[in-house]
């Protein structure tokens, strides 16, 4: 359960990302608009642009997966500026994402002890940081993302968000 | 876990939008402008209003419940046009989620089917119901009533959504 959530769910949510920020390019390009406008735009003065909360959602995965297994994250500079270049972004984690395997879930979460430079030592169990902290950020800077995007006029809605269903008749 | 990631987390999500929505007011209040104007503001045209997002946030936390337990969830009929009205409709939903304890989740989530009126008779398992759906569906809604506010200058951040962290030292 634990690798779905973070592994699969978070892999999933890049995706999603990635493709409401090609409807963010189908947009731009069909109002001859620089792409540049919408990468940089926010909601509010002092928000983070649409780049950083690619970025933030990127790191919010691959920061769980790590920190949940013991596990070393690849180190990404933030210094993407263009369209290919938060693409490539969010490949390089979910191709890190596709590294582990359900074995590497095995440790109880209760007994993993997570921290982060900012939290000045303290710390929480792991099953606190994935459930109150990485669930809930990735999907803060997925649908921050979506919303700068939805607020410029992109035709994108919940379902490009959420993805497909896997749905049985 | 299941019961933690549902009920136990849930209800702090709509905590924490509720002091979210008492920011908005506080804000209002200081600039002069009625609630009415945030509580129906939105971030596209054909976007749901702030009021809307509350209500699909506290819907989405009901019927997780609801459904992965085969429990019967309150009807709410989506009445709400005041903050106090809204701050109601999130106390109740908390108080109902309160009505369930951990062995409420004791069946195996992959053998329950979920289904809801526009999937036309298709389903999911509860495993995938919660980690596709219920879950990102609620911080989807979250974070968009966050947003319009954000957007409207309330000065709101992160924190606010995310809550306090159980830290240890």
């Amino acid at each position: 359960m634990n690798y779905e959530m973070t592994i699969v769910q978070f892999s999933k949510m890049l995706k999603n990302l990635s493709n409401i920020l090609d409807k963010g390019a189908a947009f731009a390009d069909s109002k001859k608009i620089e792409m540049d406008v919408l990468l940089n735009s926010r909601l509010a003065p002092d928000q983070f642009n649409l780049i950083r909360q690619v970025q933030i959602a990127c790191d919010t995965a691959k920061l769980a997966a790590a920190r949940l297994t013991g596990k070393e994250a690849p180190a990404h500079d933030d210094n993407e500026k263009t369209l290919p270049e938060l693409k490539t972004r969010i490949e390089k984690v979910i191709t890190f994402l596709q590294t582990f395997t359900p074995k590497d879930f095995e440790t109880n979460l209760n007994d993993i002890r997570v921290t982060q430079p900012r939290w000045e030592g303290k710390y929480v169990t792991g099953t606190e940081y994935l459930i109150q902290h990485a669930v809930p950020n990735i999907g803060f800077h997925v649908t921050t993302a979506y919303a700068i995007l939805r607020h410029n006029g992109v035709e994108v809605g919940k379902k490009d968000y959420l993805g497909e269903m896997p749905f049985k008749k």
